[in-house]
């Protein structure tokens, strides 16, 4: 795998937004405002700040407005929000997000379970948000799920992901995110529908979104930033969902990616050290452990003691010039 | 990414070895003996079945001639073990091990704080190994640890893998392992030392050997396999140990590996739902949850049943035609 040669990838964090309607406990809002300003001074490039979706719906996320009217917006990070339908867009114009994540599953069983409409029903009310964001010159994004694969359908054939974002380019937006909603892409796949979607959509900006569910979802970034992806859905401390696969983790861990692309010498313009500060804030907001790695392990560079008696155990090795001595552990 | 183009992988299984030797409970004799006779059916080129180091040392292996004696050979997987020492080759000849693996450390720091000797020493006490084994006919593979980076010293420079390697080979083994011991490794860095290690030693086995501490096993494995290396050492369940690196998960998981490699397009021989199916039984062995992600989440195209109510959903949703309804979750 080649050097990232200091290309630039641009982070999108999902925590406070996908990872927290898939927790347990409510997080008070004003620790959900505390993370978003954190998060703000990190270096990310876009920070899904909440949902406006029905409070009913989704009580995790009933103070959307209260998170996006108190939060202390950095200059050069856009702070978008998703939203459902007309009256979420009026909600979130009426708090100034920048800009509009709307969802629909590139699958119909998917979009059913999910959202409890078709995908042309769902294509028709989010074709009117769409049109209000425009009147209103508010920048849209389109998360298709279940892009690499459908939890109940099976496989996804790229030509109906490609279909759906055509027709969702031509009603304006700005940018597509490729969702792999349960952790089905592996990078083969990746590298196939990213590459086609990049070449037939240049205009577009195009995230990807990966989770972790079968152990690819590292293995994915490198293989999207391959094939020219510059931009990743990233949840701190790896939060999130993933409602059709039990016990699998969530979204690929914000601290994990970045760890892992400085390493390959891409440049993610993100402070590690104090994501892991961040993370471990998340985890105490949480309640639980963190599915992400390096919040736990540190950079690969992190130092640690040898172990007890290391000095005289040296010594004593030392002593004994070239012969050996069993007796250790392997 | 591209595709694996049916290129063979050899899976080296270590969960009884590396794997046990990690854990708190001792597995009885029995269940290790059926463990490893189930596994001699999956697929794997190779075995390490236990250790042949001493039982004071490891009391978790302190059943190295029982089980070693009595497991049934499948022929054409090789039925590896770790030797220690000039002691544990002949208790492993006794009970007639395929091949001996041995172990040093790249770092002097690492090497000392685990075995208890000076690299010097440990290559002066191996090098008794390999010349027992030569006498007696039985290929030795010689595993480097900390080939990717120590925890205690840091960066371990390729240039003195590459001598370590060269040193061992004037000996005569016939194969290597790049153990990347604490998940220090980064695709680009697994790159550039495969690459050398394949083009500067053409007549050894070389093989890889990955933990997931930092979240990289797996675009480790694809990195390696991309730069050549045809074989991996993988743990069942994805136990196996990381002393130096608190809380961090183990050695990357064989079903992890090999599901993601044959999406991929690589052959690897292995039967995966009967993977999965040890694995269930291993965790009861182990008595925790495993590490490994497709033993809970199953492969990619696992199938799982729409909500409840999916019916009724879509039935109503087909009634409406066009017209979208709000309320459903995002």
């Amino acid at each position: 795998m080649n050097s990232g040669n200091s290309t630039r990838i641009f982070f999108n964090e999902v925590a406070t937004r996908d990872g927290f309607q898939m927790e347990g406990r409510f997080v008070p809002t004003a620790d959900k405002i505390a993370l978003v300003d954190e998060l703000g001074a990190l270096g990310y490039a876009r920070i899904e700040v909440t949902s406006f979706t029905s409070p009913a719906a989704i009580p995790a996320l009933r103070d959307a407005e209260q998170v996006m009217g108190a939060i202390r917006r950095v200059p050069g990070v856009v702070y978008t929000a998703l939203v459902p339908n007309l009256r979420g867009a009026q909600r979130a114009l009426a708090c100034a997000a920048d800009e509009f994540n709307i969802v629909m599953s590139t699958s119909q069983t998917h979009n059913l379970a999910n959202l409890r409409m078709t995908r042309e029903q769902s294509f028709a009310q989010l074709s009117d948000v769409v049109g209000l964001a425009r009147e209103r010159a508010v920048p849209v994004n389109v998360s298709l799920s279940t892009a690499f694969g459908c939890p109940m359908e099976g496989d996804v054939h790229p030509d109906e992901v490609l279909d759906w974002i055509r027709r969702f380019a031509e009603l304006g937006i700005a940018g597509v995110t490729l969702c792999d909603t349960t952790g089905m892409a592996h990078p083969v796949q990746v590298q196939q529908l990213c590459t086609r979607v990049l070449q037939q959509f240049p205009a577009l900006g195009v995230t990807a979104h990966f989770h972790n569910t079968r152990g690819m979802g590292l293995v994915n970034v490198v293989s999207a930033a391959e094939a020219g992806i510059r931009s990743f859905d990233t949840s701190l401390g790896g939060i999130g969902g993933c409602p059709y696969a039990p016990g699998a983790t969530g979204n690929v861990a914000t601290e994990d990616v970045a760890h892992m692309l400085q390493c390959m010498g891409y440049v993610t313009g993100l402070d590690l050290t104090r994501l892991i500060a961040a993370a471990a804030r998340l985890e105490s907001l949480v309640g639980h452990q963190l599915p992400s790695q390096v919040s736990r392990s540190g950079p690969r560079l992190t130092r640690h003691q040898p172990p007890a008696g290391f000095e005289e155990i040296k010594a004593r090795a030392q002593a004994r010039g070239q012969s050996p001595l069993a007796g250790g552990k392997i």
